[in-house]
């Protein structure tokens, strides 16, 4: 990898470093960020991606705003707090760790009993900082956890990027590919473009690259036809929410590729923190999917020229539910689910 | 439509036109062809493409192979155009109609007793009009019958493009959407960009913007969330060869949009003429599928950028098989054919 997490907290400037990951694999390029609509610009814009990265970088957003903070009482101060929370939770609707990562914050000031505002600012950036290394340690133990799915000799199919750069390090389901690599695992990745945002093109396999798996990129279309061709023994992908029944909002296309997988007898594997278990949401139906700009859709060319006639408008869903039923388990860092999920999926949340 | 039809014998300057379909939805440029290995490159680049229209091409690159021919005696003309045959056969290994318009010139040609070159030159192309002539009355004809299963108020997902341009004129499934569009019905299309040659976006969404018939552009990954949101009454696509027992080749990314249809009951309907019917194939596991170059995945840019680290590499599969327990129905020019398929597409062949 590059020798910079994704994102970074830079004690000497007290600014947020990001890495611009609309601008990979052509430029390494870092934003540095001071304040909290700088964050929600930079989550909203996909600057950052990836739920796990998400949930880290709202809690630094209510850093930056508890640093940038003028409240003198700690009514003032929270209310400048919980003001930058609602802005920074309706940046992106379907991702369970942008919340789950404001809350967490939000617990810690509300269990605090002190009115020194300095205090309370430190606890919050202390309390970012905290998220960011546990981020890092979780994601390395559902790698370690995820990897004995893998065998020697593997083809994978991978949606999206789910890589370091969907967290702070390591990722979730191609921290797994990536663990099992390191383990001396001989493993072949299929990579699937991931239209629109093309995060398998552009991310994914820049991380291969880095970590010298070998890959083949495809159009997403085309994994329908290497699953029925036998030759991919395993689905990896990651998740924005799963609800309470194993349902999983991910990425748009990880529908049809579970699909794909499930009518060809090979296994599909979901790899989430447990951060990103919504156990107050019954099922799929209930997870909030964001429809994006059009732009995103109609921004491609070829030779430098687009690729749809002047006019044409464009329908940009950015995730699709899967559910649980076509899925074979799913990967946290404290233990894999199987199904029945609901019962399993309570246990690890409360673990 | 434009004026001119995709592809048109020019008998002044004895010239097959073409239009470039590689440089639309920019520019609507015709390419004039002299002599068969410029067809053979026309089909090879996708200049042309389609399977009604790349059947009638290869019809005419026989005529401009007899027209070129020095040859003097039968025997030698016939070596000629045996050796054009080979070389067009080729060019692309899917479509069943490439071999099924060669076949009906050589049957043509075969079946004369003359020994007068000129008379078998004249013989050549006239049948490859006649050809072309006939390809637009079939599909004319199917649109007809295809309409019938279209209801006003329909929203449908349509993959690749399988409209005029990949036919003489009208098309299979879009010739059908057309159809039903003029006869009053309100109809709604979502296109498939149909990745890597985004056929949808280039060609489907020019046709439907000339026909004012309203859509929106999709990625082929957001087919399921449409599907599984209940707000899609049907899925209409063509066909490059369809097996005895209804199995379909057709362009990648079929299959999982069928699966996806299949899923959440909605119905999935492939439009062919009977010279895509290869009733010699038991079913899609013996259809050749064609890779192409992995260029086609990797030329794509966004702000003049590539969208993949240098030294990525891609596979390239041009179609798959939808197996035909996925379809509802087969439209044919003779009649629509429902499942159990094999003894309705043998009657629909023997007509």
């Amino acid at each position: 990898m590059c020798k910079m997490r994704t994102l970074e907290w830079n004690t000497k400037s007290e600014k947020l470093m990001l890495i611009d990951q609309r601008l990979l694999p052509g430029n390494l390029s870092i934003l540095e960020i001071a304040g909290v609509q700088e964050v929600v610009e930079a989550i909203q814009s996909m600057a950052v991606r990836g739920a796990p990265a998400i949930g880290v970088t709202a809690a630094f957003g209510l850093a930056l705003a508890g640093m940038r903070s003028t409240a003198t009482t700690r009514k003032a101060f929270m209310a400048d707090i919980e003001g930058a929370a609602r802005e920074l939770i309706q940046t992106r609707p379907t991702a369970k760790n942008l919340s789950w990562g404001i809350e967490r914050i939000l617990r810690k000031l509300n269990g605090m009993e002190t009115s020194e505002i300095d205090d309370m600012r430190i606890a919050v950036l202390s309390e970012a900082q905290h998220i960011a290394e546990e981020d890092i340690t979780i994601n390395k133990r559902m790698a370690e956890i995820g990897a004995d799915l893998i065998d020697d000799g593997d083809t994978i199919i991978h949606h999206c990027n789910t890589g370091a750069l969907a967290a702070v390090d390591w990722g979730t389901a191609l921290g797994v590919i990536r663990m099992a690599h390191e383990q001396g695992k001989r493993i072949h990745v299929l990579v699937d473009e991931t239209r629109p945002r093309l995060q398998g093109a552009r991310l994914t396999a820049w991380e291969l690259e880095q970590y010298q798996i070998p890959y083949d990129l495809i159009c997403d279309n085309a994994a329908g036809y290497f699953l029925k061709k036998g030759i991919v023994n395993k689905v990896f992908f990651g998740g924005d929410r799963v609800a309470e029944n194993g349902d999983v909002a991910n990425k748009v296309g990880t529908y049809m590729l579970a699909l794909a997988a499930h009518a060809n007898e090979v296994p599909v594997y979901c790899v989430v923190p447990t951060s990103t278990i919504d156990i107050n949401i019954k099922d799929g139906s209930f997870i909030p999917i964001e429809e994006r700009a059009q732009e995103e859709v109609l921004n491609l060319q070829i030779a430098g020229e687009p690729v749809h006639p002047k006019g044409a408008r464009a329908r940009n869903p950015a995730f699709d539910v899967t559910p649980h039923a076509l899925l074979s388990a799913i990967v946290t860092e404290v233990g894999i689910v199987f199904p029945p999920f609901t019962e399993g999926l309570r246990k690890v949340v409360s673990q």
